[in-house]
Parts: structure tokens; sequence; C-alpha cells
């Protein structure tokens, strides 16, 4: 039995609050348990140096996490002179997974950044960052698109993440952070809504792993990701 | 008639969430109009080197907002490699104003770090992160004592913050974005709940001011902070 | 009877190098007391990005404390990576102050930055760095309008600052580092020569202080800067 | 046919230079066809932080590039204030992948430090630096033991890495520049000598790639590192 | 008798392997006992901004030294957040060095960067580096003269550097760490193949040295640099 | 004849300001013609990490420059994120040519920082540092021996320092700034008062010089020091 008595395949209660950065053409928190992440999208007139002129646009993340997000304090990057390697390897995977989906040509010569800033911490955080700024990205959309500075509806196809780990020698779905923090193996997996797969990051924390346990693995998240992306197509829905 | 139809001496809409960071000692987000700013008090049981041996504690601040808080984006200071003068200026002076109301020796040799993160601002967040981050402190030294580690709550007396200025000639208390960006002389003033003066800091933005005008503005902050402490009051009543 | 032997209205002696820096196009080293600040005014032909076109000129300021300026020896900022907090408030103090009194318009697109260094600290250096800028600043504009560059002088004011405090109970004006060490309140005040109020800056540093006290204090400052623009315009006036 | 002319299931031509740093404990330069890769292991009798006083070692990487080891210059990390988050990544992939094959208790409190230096860049340098690496760091472990400082040799297994990819459409082992820079799925892959999976990395550039295409990636994969694995043997077995 | 068995006048044995970095314009690899130095030239179309538009190029260089290229290892400099000054100092010569042997104005508008990067440390790295450099340069000219960008070549002389001291009281030729590490005056020599002197270092380390002793040294690094500049011509020779 | 009408071998008008620096152990402002440099010593109880517990002291150097020493405004490098690679060669040559003269061990582990900053520059900067720095480490010694922290005073001998540079094909004596920014040959020279030489730079700005210009050079250089070192003593027998 896992320490929140979940299944091996069940996900942790997921909420989105669409809309919560008044400022922002697109946003959403998503609470998923514990964790907590404000997601903003913000439309910029231009691209970076090495896009211009090309006719297409970006789409891009950053990442942050307030001090005490997490159970002890960690000091505020502003004051550590930089962003950690951990934090720009997340950003980065944030922005690769939302560009997969999205059609940059048809965006035009526009970036649109997406801040995930974590509020609470308890596992997970990239994955829901990415689930819930794809929401943040799809609204921003929307807003070029009621702007008239769009044509077309550019995000080809949904996009979601999960982890899953081994945990006490058993694979499971969408590890809490007393999961996260002893498990063997840990992977975090981006799907689209037609099952493709964006991004595969698994790693050996402990002793190597098999490639029947990354099959085992593949399945649950593959199924951890069909519902993220049925939450999403709800939201949406609700207006 | 101000922009947003309120009276002269009339607060925005104030609402506070205690607890709102589940792993914080104290936390509380406030809302003050538009403006929204989660503050959260940590504990380290250690002092900052210049304090070491002196048997008191320390209390102080650090401010950030995040990137989409504002109507445009603002380009991150973790990514910018450093806080900027006026985010510096912003959390020393919230750490002065709740040192001013702290027992030092009572708290014994730890230090409570206030972390201020501006999730929306529409004017006024420094005051907002002042006395929403009184709550966080006070919760944080409930917490001590019932840890026992502290005999005697060391929290002198309630502080509390506004903003004051002079809108298009004439005295307001409170004041959003649209009149603090376009006001004359802008004042914000921290006061306790036995009605002392913490800190005053009055900016001619254009013209300079009189005596005069100062008493009118001070006037309308003291009663704007009066309500305020009323409404801590009211918060920790509520449990 | 204060360590210095001063009455609570008494000033320290002043005294004003006018001319200090061969280079640039005005200066001034001001010696207040033990205090000995050297500013020079730089203009630049160009205005900062967020000003471009409008038709208006710049004041900046910096600020800076050589090393062993105190009484025991500061690392260098430029060593250390950056200005500090207390270094950015002070220089965002001293431009403010000078901007108040300065029409931008007849400027014209031009900068003029004044630095500020402290060669010897001894208590009020910002108050003093104010005060002695204000001459640099006055004498770029008369070497700007010698060469036919602006027609009208710029400069609509006097301004100059004094620090005053409560000291052992008692209010006082312009304190030295052995009263500002150990008083209970501090206030910065800045006030043009119509007796304006540019800036009021004060800061409970022990117990908070009453509306008594601030009046008391408020007089006392207006009074040192009467003197203070007594003397700046017999500096002018000595060519 | 592949630019180069390979096989789908070929590695470019291997050589490895062991002992090529003179000063270090162990160290070996890579050449991967054109990628040309120097790695040197440093030992610490001591640990971060926080692993004082746990009885285990820690074994690290840093990964650096001369500035012109790519086609055109790249400005040097130093210069630049920092490394940048793709260094970051990749010296982090490098550590955690020694780290699976490394009993750090036996290593005793004591740190190796892998630095991987790119001399010359054609694509493949995460992977060929791991494959190096793990030699410095198997014969900086051989000098310990010979020190007598350690009483097993602690490294566990072999560890090896390879690029795959799916390049106009087909799978292909061990990508080139020509290749990486143009494909549309990249995965890097970790194993070991007995076959166990270290770290798995793979990222859709452009299209989403399936469960299928994964499948026939990971077997190139695995039929190169056993090629990677065997040279490894070949080199220690030559002395 | 020295510690490395050579007579006084003796340079240690040197090895230039050409065109080592494959990316490069020009590039040299320099061995000078276990000294070991990789210089690669790197051409830009464009000039710093304090030259643009006055028709004539730069010459610059940049010096590093790998982490484990010295006995024990030392910090990156890309992890420490910037060049250290003795770092910047050897850059500053090498590049001073070279642009005296160039005409500047017969490059035309471009910019060449050497890098040069110490792959080993034995003492003598930055005469070592210049010596090398020196080649990379000469090739890169050839490289823009072969395209057709330069008309003329606009390398006018050669230009080579060595080390000498005074060591165990008596003049020595090109240091080594064993040397350079005791000696009691260091003194790094740059002259042109005529014969012209274009820089001289030379410092007491411990007691000051006189008029004589400076000139033993001198006339040891003249002939020591005209055996390095006939190795030069050697190697443009072999082609 | 030169442009400020001086022979070949004359200085610039010298005068010290001994004492200048209240707080600091040991300080002279020299003015050598329009240039003029504060240096103030500072005695600091502890040494380096890498000289503690072998008994002896250091003596360290740091240099800045006022923004408006020089003839247009120079970036204030505290707010550039850090020193030149200029400055930090000039107080390493300072920092090394007072040590020449120190006896260390005399010292006792404690280490003396001479800042020298300069507040007007008209070329020269650093001999001039050097020459008055001299002083200001002198006197910071009669300080320590008055304090009975030292039994024997520990600067061996003097130490001053000079430029001197080929000017439109003639050797002459002191540059100043409109000399030294078109001169062919620049060099800086320091030596102790029995005539040793502590350091040697000289670098062709243009053309290589050859052996009889640096022979001529020299000789003025030594002629100089002579002089300056005669104005040390007098300035000691000042009192």
């Amino acid at each position: 039995m896992r320490p929140s008595q979940r299944a091996a395949d069940e996900l942790r209660p997921v909420r989105f609050i669409r809309h919560y950065a008044a400022h922002a053409e697109g946003s959403a928190l998503i609470e998923m348990g514990n964790t907590r992440v404000l997601c903003a999208a913000s439309v910029e007139e231009s691209v970076p140096p090495f896009l211009r002129g090309r006719g297409q646009g970006w789409v891009t993340a950053e990442y942050g996490m307030l001090p005490r997000a997490t159970h002890s304090r960690s000091p505020r990057e502003a004051t550590k002179g930089g962003q950690s390697g951990r934090t720009q390897e997340i950003q980065r995977l944030i922005g690769r997974s939302l560009r997969a989906v999205t059609n940059l040509a048809q965006l035009g010569e526009r970036q649109i950044t997406l801040d995930c800033d974590v509020l609470q911490a308890d596992g997970g955080t990239r994955c829901a960052a990415i689930t819930a700024a794809w929401i943040a990205l799809h609204d921003a959309c929307i807003h070029l698109r009621a702007q008239g500075k769009i044509a077309v509806h550019p995000i080809r196809d949904h996009a979601a993440a999960v982890s899953v780990g081994m945990v006490g020698g058993n694979p499971a779905l969408d590890l809490d952070y007393a999961e996260d923090s002893t498990c063997d193996t840990d992977m975090n997996i981006v799907m689209t809504g037609e099952g493709g797969i964006v991004e595969i990051q698994g790693t050996a924390e402990g002793a190597a792993f098999t490639r029947a346990q990354f099959d085992a693995l593949f399945d649950l998240a593959q199924g951890g990701i069909r519902q993220l992306i049925a939450l999403q197509k709800a939201v949406l829905a609700d207006g």
C-alpha cells in the first residue's frame, strides 16, 4: 500500500483554477494533491534574436519556487545570483514540451512565455507545471485570436505530464514527495492527446532498472496522462 | 471622485487567508482589492553572524514579485542575477517594521524570515506585505510556544501599513495602481496597535509638498491603519 | 549635552570646496564635521531608454564609500559583485531629491549623473551628499548654458538635507556617528529653498515614536536646512 | 544511407587515450569520430557538506567545452559569468550515471570529480563524456587502492552511453552533428555492463514519437552500448 | 644543476601539432616539456564597438586552464562566476603581444580571437600560449587570403615568448613548475623575429634584483626566443 | 619639448598629505601633477586562509577609481558586477611591490590592506599609488609598534614607482595623460631605496623597442625614483 493509501494507478485529486492571474493573457493554478503551481502566459510581440525574420513564433517557459514552498525554506534564487541547474533543466523541459504541440508558424512572430511558479511543493511540480501551462498557453492563443492577431488557433494537440516510479519495488503513478524522495527509479513522461510521446526522462536513483520495469512504468504513465487530458478538456468546456 | 469610486478615506476590500502555506510555521495570503500577496514565516534555529552569542533573535524579510503579477511581464530577478534596488528597499522596510514590534530577546537565538511574494499587483504591495507578514510572524511565534521553544509570545503589539497620497490635489487613502502611478506625493506609513509611528516614507513625485498636506495624509493613514489592525484582530479571533 | 557638545539645534561646521574635481562639469567636496563627501556631476548627451524621444532630460545619482571611509574597513562593493541594498536606497534618494527641483524639460534630452563618493564617514553621509550634489548639479547647468546647450538654467530651487533624531530622549539636529548609532528614531528630511518638503524618511530604530516627537524633529530639520541653503547661496556668491 | 555512409547500427570509430592527463588520478581522452573529450578524475579527501559524517563518498562531474570546439566560436562560460542551463544539465547527467555504478560506502568519505572537457564537438559529446569518464573514475579507484586508501574497488559495473535518433524517418545509432541537428527524435541512453538501464532521455524535437519507435531506438542503443563496454574492457586490459 | 638536468640556456623539448582543432581557421597545440596548450584562432567578421568604422581589424586573446591541468584541481572559472585577475592579466598580455606584429589595417574590419587553453601545466603556460597562438593567428590569415578576404598577409613578423628567472642564485631559461615556484625573480619576455622587444615583465618574488641580473636574464631570453622562432619557421615550412 | 614643457627627466610637482584618512592606521593623499590618489592602510588581525598558522603576515592592495576621476565618466565597477582586468592587474602590482620591501615574518599573523583610490587621473596612477601606499603602510606599522603589537618595524626599505616612455621618439620621465595616450612604449618601474629592481613592466604599444631604448628609459626611471624616495623621506621627517 502507498503512504497516501492510493492505488498504484491512482492520481492525486486534481483541481484547476483557470484565469487565476488577472493580468496574464492566459493562466491556471493547478492543485495536484498538496502540490500547487501557478502558470501564467505572457504574449510578447517579438521573438528571440535567433528567430527574427523567419515568420514563426516561439514558446518558452520559466520555472520558480517560492522559498517556503518546501518543507524547509530554500534560499531565493534571486538572492543567490542566478537560477540553479535544476531550475533551468525544468524550465527547458516545460518549454520543449509545449513547443511540441504548437504550430509555431501559425503563432506568427511573437513569443509566449509561460511562468510556472510553485506556491507549494509535494512532488511532481514539473509535471503539474506542464499540465497547467498547457491551459494557460491555450487561453493566451484564444486571446490572440479574439484580438484578431492570429487566424488559426496554433495549438495542435493537448499535452500533459505525470511522474511514475518504482516505490518499494512496485510501479506507482503520480509520486508525492514522500514517495519521490525514497523511490528507486523516477520517470517523468510527457504525452499528447493523440498518445504521442513528447519526452521521457527516466533515472535510476539507486539500482539500474530493467526493460520490463520501464514497460510497466510507461503503461501507468500513459493511463495517468489520459486522465489529465480529460480534465484539461473538462476545464476548457466549463468556460 | 476617485477612479475606483471610493471615498477619500476608504480602504479597498481586504481579505486574509490565514495558514495558506502548509509547510510554513505561519502564513497569510492577503487580498487588498486586486493586490494579492502571500507571506510565509520560516523559523531557523540560528541567527546571522553579527548576532551570534548575544542571546537574542532576529526577524528579517524577503520580497519578490511573480513575473506576471504586473500588467506587463517583468523579467524574473533570478534570471537578472540579483534583486533590484527597489526590491531590497522594500524588504528592508518590511523587516524593520516587524522588528519594531518584536521583543528579540524573548525570541531567543533564532531567526524568523518572512517571505512576501506578490502574486498579483495593483498598488500598495509593500504595505499589504507588512500587514499580512505580521500575521505570519505572529503565528510562527504561536508555533514556537506550542513547541515549548519560547516561554513568552515575543510580539509586543500589532503593526500594519498603508499608503496615502495626493491624487488630483486631494489626499486619498490606500492608493491602487491607477492612483499610485499618477499621484503627486506618495507616502507609506507603518504604525503599531497603540498608535506609535514605526516608519514614515514620504516622497514628492512632482512638486514638493507642504506641512499641511503632510498632516492631512498622516491623519488618513492613521485611520486606515486602525481599520487594518481591527481586521488583523478579527482574523486571529477566527482561529 | 550631546557627545559633541553641540546644542540640540546646532549643525556641525560645514565647508564646501567647489570645483574640486577638475574633469567634472560641476563638483563640490563637502565637509560636515568629520564627514567628507565628493560630489561630481557628469553630463551625458543622451537619456536612458525609457525617456528617449520625450524631449526631456534626466538627473540620477550614484553613491559609493571608500573602503576605509569608516572606523573599520568595509569590503569594496566592486569586489562583492554589486551594490548593497543600502547603497541603492541612498542613491535613489539622492536622484529623486535633485529631480524634484529640476525642470527636466528645460534640461533637454541629456542626463546629468551625480557621483557622490564618501571619502570619510561620520554620520549623515546621504544628507551631506544631497546638499553638495545640488551645487555640482547647479554648476553643471551653468556649464551647459555657457556652452549654449540650454537656454534657461533648469534648476528651479535649492535643495538640501539633514538628519535629525531622538538622542537620549531628546530631539537633536545633524547626528554624527556616535549619536546616529545609538539614537531611537532617525529621520532624514530633504527640503527646498522655498520650504517645500521633498522627502521624509523616518524610522523607529527601537520604540515607535509619537506624533509630537515627529513634530519636534521636523522643526529642527527645517531650521537646519535653512542654514544649509544659506551656505549654498554663499558658496555660489563666492564664485 | 546516412550522411556518414554508416549503417543504421554502426558506431563511429572510437579511440581512447588512457592516462592522457599527467596530474590526474585517472584520465582518458576519447575520440568518437570527430568528437574529442578529455575526462580527468580528481580525488579530494572530503565530501560536500550534505554528506559529512555519513561514512560514504561522492562522485560528481563538471562539463565544459572549449570556445572553438564547435563550428563557430561560442563565448567562454567563464566570461559570461556562469555555466549555461545546458552545461549544468549535462554535468548532472554524467554525475548521476557514474554514481549509479559506484558503491559510495566503499569509496569512503572522499569525493571524485570528473572534469569532462570537449576539445572538439561533432555530436554525442555527453555520451562520449560518460563513456570516457567511467575509465577515468575506474583508474582513480585503482590509484586509491594502490595507495591503500580503500580496501575494495568500489566500481560495481561498467557504464557507457550512446545517442540514438530518428533520422529521415529511420532509427540510427550514434548521431554525429549533421544528423543530430536535423533529427526528429533524439535519445540518450546510459546502461551498465549487465544491461541495466541507468538513464533514458528521449525528446521529440519535432513530431511526437510512438512506442514502436521508442522500442526500435532502444534496441539500437543497447547494441551500441554493448560495443562501447567491450572497448572499455579492451582499454583496461591493455594496461 | 637544474632539477630537470638542463643547462642554464636550454629550452625544454618543444613540439607543435599544427591544425589540431578541425573547426578553427588556424590552430596549434604546443608541448613544451610537460606544458601543453591548445591555441585556436577564430575569425569574426566584425570588430568591437570602439573600432567600428575605422577600417582596421583587431586581434584579441582569451586564456583558460582545464581544472585538472594542475597538480591539484583548481575550481572551474565558469563556476566561480568569472575570470580571475591572473587569467585576465595573461590574456591581455597574449593579445597585446600578437597585435604588436599584426598590421591591423591590412586585416580589415574583422577580429581574430585566439583561444589559448592549457590542457596541462608545468610552468611557462603564458609564454607557450603566445608562441603557439602566433602560429594559429598566422594560419587564420592564410585562410583569409585563400578566401580572398584580404589582399596582403597582415602578420609583419614572428613573435614568441619565454620565461627566465634566477633559480638558486643563477639565471635559467624556460622555467618549469619546480623552478618557477621557488625562483627569486621571474621574468617573461616577448620578442619579434627581428629582435625587437614587445614586452618585458619582471618581478622580484623575494629580494629585489640588480641591473646586472636583469641583463643576464635578458640575454638568456633572447637566445631562447631565437630558437623558438626557428621552430615556428620549421613548422610553417612543414606545411 | 614635452606638452607640459617639462624636461625629459623632470617629474611633475609632487605633494603628499599624510594622515588624510582619519580612521585608517596609516594614509596618504598624493598629488603628482593633476593625478590625485588616496591611499589608506587597514590592519586586520588575521591572514588569508593560505597563510594561516605560518607565523607570517600579508600585505595586499585594492585599487579603484572614482567614476569621474577621468576626462569622461567611466561606469562604476560596483555597478558592473566586478573589477576589470586592468584594475586587478594594477592592484596585484601594488601588493607585490609593497610585499617586496616588507618582512612578513616580523609583521606577525596580520594583514595590512592598502586601498588606493584615484580621486583624479592624469596618467601614472598606479605608480603614484605605490609611492603613496608605501607611506600609508609605513605609518600603519608605526601604529602597530606604538600599540606594542610588533617588536620591530617590518618595512625593510623604501619603495617607489614611476612611469617612463618613448614620446615622439624620445625617452621621457613621469608621463601625464597626454603623453601616455600617444607614446610608443610605456614602462612602469618599481625600485627600492637601495636601488634594487622590484618590478619592470614594459610594453610596446606600437612598434617593438630596442635594448638601447630600454636602457635609456631605465636610467630615467632610476633618477625619478631616487627623487620620489627623497620626498618620502622628507614627508616622514616632517612628522
